[in-house]
């Protein structure tokens, strides 16, 4: 995988650590650390679920600061267990604020796993040394390591964008870590990423950087339509490029901006690729609608439609179910006047298309699909990402 | 089964056949014919779906007028098959009409099954002389067979009312026959009910029953999220039962709209304990919410999860991920206030609450699943219907 060479540690002045502390059974990592040598602009996107993780809770309160850290666990979302989980949250917090030197407010923090159980207090605040020890530039993969579940596989990004650094020949670079797999849905769910650069940019605009990329990205993928308590999406920026400060409708701004939603565009077909269960990946692309809004509602209804999916895993060319899909996603349309493709087959254009049906299925049972539904008269598009639905993602949430 | 004791034709003056005319493979009943031997006054509810079936659009252009009859079809959706769908829709009924010798004017039309091929005109039409001629009032079971496509069994219902009618010892009475399985979602997908009456009502008190009914029952059953182009439900009122025509906010309205609710809400458990794969009924009762809304989003929400309907199939304990649906409901909740019980056990309230995990398991693996949720400091109530996820939904809706 070309993953394994990519590290959130490939802008200037990163280091990173991951290891196993306990939360997890059997020795797997379950603890990741990030760490900036310089204070950074940050800004952040977290989940809309009311029932939010303490860890959510704590970020919220502190992503204003300057920030120099972000500790990340799994196996536990630290969510859903009473007062108690926000007293064993401000401790870890306060005990990495001792080790690291800096002030607890400068730390963010992250979680993921099963919601209801405190975090183990001890167990983490006694591996908190290890882990600082630990922190180096070349362990970017052991932090990416660190923070996947039911994930098959790591999830990492680098991209070095074209805006001059001060060295000669530097330029401002975006090292990226993801985890996903289950409970992803529009609007973030179970997902955390995390982004670093070493641009020099405003907090106002990295936000708007940032939010604007989630939306075309973190909130345009879909596994199972369920949200959770626990997403965030981390970006910190610490000058050390030392390029000159990026401007508000400036080319470097843009090329910044396009940067950053490649990254999160990557990350997050990785973690629709990598879905519970999933053996097949959907890229449901939307034209010509009316609104933006539009473009992505009716995206995102196919992409995570369970019978559109399923049919997919069965390699069913059952068009009829797409169409259900499109009218059912509240947007504009007319029936009459729409166009739908799956892969090279046009299986509808205003009334149903012949297509050899044997064909048809062979493309279906490939393992990347796409789907293209042309709205018409309207000038938007959007795309969305999903996964099969199949018997495998039953399992792994039965927990057999 | 209870089930097959009951009847669309209880009411007065109700009359039904159900045959297989080839819609179908295998001799499988694919056609019904509802029909009153009086005008009815008549009420509908029908998806939201902008990809609607021509029968749908053929039954919204009728519902204004004096029905007399239903005919109705499964194993083809009518949905989806260009101008020519229309042309099938028009021919089929102006047929019928003249078998029965009615204006096609006083018929509705409601199909079920598979999206995107033109109903086999010929086939049905075919089959019209026979259908008129099977009407009976003893065929109600047929044609609530006529109905089904991966049901498992039929759904029926009967409910005698306490309004007096004309004949002595004589009441109001309601019949009524569905179909569910698939695809059943909150703003009823591809389900069809059909509900008649011999009370005397008029038509805008039955409209705002029916609605009432429909948005208490159909709206609060969750099978996988989807929406179908072809969702119905009709009621006749015949008014043969000769009561006093029943006046707004009378005591005969109060019981009416119960009963109608009752019928309706009897059918739409139906629906969700067979849904498909179904191994598990769930009910999901929401308590103290702010507002009938969120209690209703609620319900619905935690009802719909992926990840509390597998965590159910696997009689799974993990009843973070019901907190974790409630937060993400989009309703007014303060999450240090909810309390939540599954059966008999209280799992969390204010935090969590130890349960005997191997007890909770134990009821977690019977056929009805309770799941109690008191948001607290509100005052309205909700109650959805679903089912849990099985690798046999996965089956079903493969195709394999």
């Amino acid at each position: 995988m070309d993953n394994m060479k990519k590290s959130i540690c490939f802008p200037e002045g990163f280091l990173a650590s991951g290891i196993s502390c306990g939360i997890k059974k059997g020795k797997k990592k379950d603890l990741a650390l990030v760490f900036s040598t310089y204070p950074c602009i940050s800004s952040a996107v977290f989940t809309t679920n009311k029932v939010k993780s303490y860890s959510v809770i704590w970020s919220i309160k502190n992503i204003k600061n300057p920030i120099q850290a972000i500790l990340a666990n799994s196996g536990n979302a630290n969510a859903a267990c009473g007062k108690k989980g926000w007293d064993i949250t401000t401790k870890i917090m306060e005990h990495l604020s001792l080790i690291l030197n800096i002030s607890s407010k400068n730390i963010l923090f992250a979680s993921t796993g099963l919601i209801g159980n405190p975090l183990p207090e001890k167990t983490i605040i006694n591996s908190l040394e290890k882990i600082v020890k630990n922190l180096s530039y070349k362990n970017g993969i052991e932090a990416a390591e660190s923070i996947i579940t039911t994930d098959k596989q790591i999830k990492t990004e680098e991209i070095t964008t074209s805006i001059a650094g001060i060295k000669k020949g530097g330029f401002v670079k975006l090292g990226a870590m993801a985890k996903g797999a289950g409970m992803i849905n529009p609007n973030m769910a179970t997902m955390l990423a995390f982004i670093t650069t070493d641009a020099v940019i405003s907090k106002e605009l990295l936000q708007i950087a940032l939010q604007k990329a989630v939306n075309d990205s973190f909130n345009m993928i879909t596994i199972d339509n369920d949200q959770s308590t626990n997403d965030t999406v981390f970006c910190l920026a610490n000058g050390q490029a030392g390029n000159k400060n990026i401007k508000e409708n400036s080319e470097e701004f843009y090329i910044f901006s396009k940067a950053l939603r490649d990254v999160c565009i990557s990350l997050a077909k990785k973690i629709a690729k990598d879905g519970e269960g999933a053996k097949k990946f959907i890229e449901v692309s939307v034209f010509d609608a009316w609104s933006k809004k539009d473009a992505k509602r009716i995206a995102k209804k196919v992409a995570g439609s369970s019978l559109v999916k399923t049919a997919i895993a069965g390699a069913w060319s059952n068009w009829g179910r797409i169409m259900s899909s499109i009218g059912s996603a509240r947007a504009k349309i007319e029936p009459a006047n729409i166009k739908l493709e799956i892969g090279p087959y046009i299986v509808y254009n205003k009334e149903p298309i012949k297509f050899n049906d044997s064909e048809l299925k062979q493309y279906l049972s490939e393992k990347e699909i796409s789907i293209k539904i042309y709205i018409s008269k309207g000038k938007e598009n959007a795309t969305a990402w999903g996964c099969d639905l199949t018997e495998e993602y039953i399992k792994i949430n039965k927990k057999e």
